[in-house]
């Protein structure tokens, strides 16, 4: 099994990593270093590649997120009391 | 397949998350919310445990990790120009 790391610059490396999805990888995504907009266009793209395949997205840190196909479950053991630690924004 | 996202408070909670790693589970661990001297040590304790079993760290965030079990491979397209964009501290 094979996890993709990306903290993509452009469009085009957002493009990559959806292709990483569609071929079954899960794929973590730093935004930290990416543009605002930018950045929100590509979690919006994400979420739109996520949504056909029926994968799972789940945000793990505060511009971090991790995409995953159907076949990989997140255990999300971050929720603490009930509370997500990391809610969507 | 499962991957585990943990932000663990307390020692015991690195310890479930170890416990997961030896079940050949991929673990995200984000010690943003950790006691700093405690953040420390439950670095090293999962580094020791990832060595142990072979596994791999991977820095995916500025304190965000991902623990991986030999059976899975990391691939860090985060990797910019040669330029690793979160080298360890």
């Amino acid at each position: 099994m094979e996890i993709i790391v990306l903290a993509p610059r452009s469009f085009d490396e957002a493009r990559g990593g959806a292709d990483h999805l569609k071929a079954r990888r899960p794929v973590i995504v730093n935004l930290k270093e990416t543009d605002r907009d930018l950045a929100r266009r590509i979690v919006d793209f994400a979420c739109g590649v996520t949504y056909a395949i029926d994968g799972q997205m789940q945000r793990v840190g505060e511009e971090i997120f991790l995409f995953t196909p159907s076949t990989v479950t997140v255990n999300a053991e971050s929720i603490h009391d009930g509370r997500v630690l990391f809610p969507m924004p």
